[in-house]
């Protein structure tokens, strides 16, 4: 008799993730083995993957595939558990998931302790030093990556997240498979749902700890996952979720194409000194020309978390809408102008 | 002293739409009248624009603003209300909206009944019973336009109607502020809100008719209006409506530049014979590519409206993901499957 489903879904999960990344290693590997080929070949160190886990059953559930998956692939599985010492005791539960990392059979596992800022309000301060604390345990254990465990009905949220800024499709495209530099984060979690996560921490009789933030109607994701979400599925029907998460990947993609358009179309547009000529822009269509104007103004000094569609569009109308209007405040002290045809985008 | 901001508002987005009609008729009427320079020019008739009213607050005032703004700018003024035959004495409320839309100074005016099918759904049905009517009603007198009392609510409202099938950005793009044949339909309120709306026709008295679909919670639209937007409102922030309606604009514009790009790279991708090659299609990006798998398989007889995310992904995987898989079942009896670098998709 094979595992129950939900245990069965996690682990394929992790699977195709551990596959993925031992794949990228044996390319990758391959080049520096041949360039040193009269050296005596040794045999790499089975690589390490490690888990971040904050005890709950989205990232327990991830810990105890990982524990399953990575012997059978010869890769090593090691975990982390960082300590936002947001809450009393915070430092005595990260105790406890190292102890429980390790009934799993992790190794090497640690607890590492942040100090969260303000910058950007709660949710994203936490996020910022939980983020550097996994680089740093990754660096120090030369890690070949850190699994995440974000469900997807977290995706769901952050897809709804997005929504709320209207800032367009790549605000859609949700958290990424792969981030992080040099593709160090995987999400494998991201297509198996909440439900299947909690189901399979139960079979397998893993405790699980739930985050008192996670229902806390002082987060804006916890209101929209105790309220909004519900509200929205009693509304539309339950494939809201999966819906969502559907959006997620389809945005990605079509924001990753249109990036790549509006840059090779950005040297067609500029005259011989680089200045943007506004009768070339005006021939490109308006999501590729809006795209090379965001990118301009970013380049010129505007903070890229400042500046909205509405800004866009406003210096869009220098080359759409012209009627001898004046120069454009940009955030950053960025300023758009028309003159004689040409639109300069400078600071100051 | 002025009227009141909500006449204001949506007097102005009226008189822009009249504005853009407009310009948009003498850019056309110009081509004949200089061929037929020899003879005796004359004076065209004033262009005649309808507004498609209800007797509900939108388009209540929608009528208004038209009937104010239209003697101004040379245009005459009519309206349609259409009669679905769905609730008793319907009639007798059409014959009381005919009695406002004259009362407003619009001629002509006319209750145009229709008669309901099944097809799509309840909602659906309608819709198109509906367009079919004004269609008739703007060839028979000769209309340059018919406007369409749509808010920015309603807009946010199909956004997430869209979101829910989750079939990628063109169903996250709304209604067009211009749409039908020739650009027949215009939708001057489309950044106006249902508030605004309401508030116009409270101050200028006109009376309103709220038809009970609307709070029917049959109707999923209705659902999404009285329960799942105010969650998310609650969930997210006040700004979600705009941020939808933002969302709906960036998204149409994305999905038309794609769309452009997908029709330009498809001739590229095709051998001497017209078959999709696969090495060409998988060096595209995958937005790309999709979007000439999805043109394929309906050039190929699939229903656009049968034929899913899932269904274009599975297609795609014959490009992506090639282990020898068989053919792909698609709607509409097509099939697709790759054979010796080709990739063949046709009926049967």
């Amino acid at each position: 008799m094979g595992p129950h489903p939900a245990v069965a879904a996690i682990r394929l999960a992790v699977r195709r993730v551990l596959h993925d990344i031992l794949t990228e290693l044996n390319t990758t590997a391959g080049v520096p083995a041949a360039a040193a080929a009269d050296r005596v070949p040794e045999r790499p160190p089975a690589p390490l993957v490690l888990v971040a886990c904050s005890g709950g059953a989205d990232s327990m559930a991830l810990a105890s595939a990982l524990a399953f998956e990575a012997p059978r692939l010869g890769v090593r599985a090691g975990g982390v558990t960082v300590d936002h010492g947001l809450q009393n005791g915070s430092d005595l539960r990260a105790e406890e998931v190292v102890l429980r990392l390790r009934e799993l059979g992790l190794d090497p596992v640690e607890a590492t302790s942040v100090t969260v800022g303000r910058a950007g309000g709660p949710e994203a301060a936490a996020r910022d030093a939980r983020y550097a604390a996994l680089d740093a345990a990754a660096a120090r254990h030369g890690a070949a990556a850190v699994l995440l465990g974000h469900t997807r009905d977290d995706q769901a949220e952050t897809v709804l997240l997005g929504l709320a800024r209207g800032s367009g499709i790549r605000s859609l495209s949700g958290m990424a498979a792969v981030s992080g530099a040099g593709g160090r984060y995987r999400r494998p979690f991201l297509q198996v749902d909440r439900q299947t996560a909690r189901k399979a921490c139960m079979v397998q009789s893993l405790p699980v700890w739930d985050d008192p933030h996670n229902a806390d109607p002082a987060y804006t994701r916890s209101r929209l996952r105790h309220e909004g979400l519900p509200a929205l599925e009693k509304a539309l029907g339950k494939g809201v979720v999966e819906a969502l998460a559907r959006t997620a990947q389809l945005s990605r993609d079509d924001a990753d194409a249109l990036d790549t358009w509006a840059r090779q179309a950005e040297a067609g547009v500029r005259d011989a000194t680089g200045v943007l000529e506004c009768a070339k822009l005006y021939a490109l269509p308006p999501a590729v020309r809006r795209r090379i104007l965001r990118r301009a103004a970013i380049e010129a000094g505007a903070p890229a978390g400042a500046l909205f569609a509405r800004h866009v569009e406003e210096v869009d109308r220098l080359i759409t809408g012209w009627r001898g209007q004046g120069a454009i405040n940009l955030p950053g002290k960025v300023v758009a102008r028309r003159q004689g045809g040409r639109l300069v985008i400078r600071q100051g």
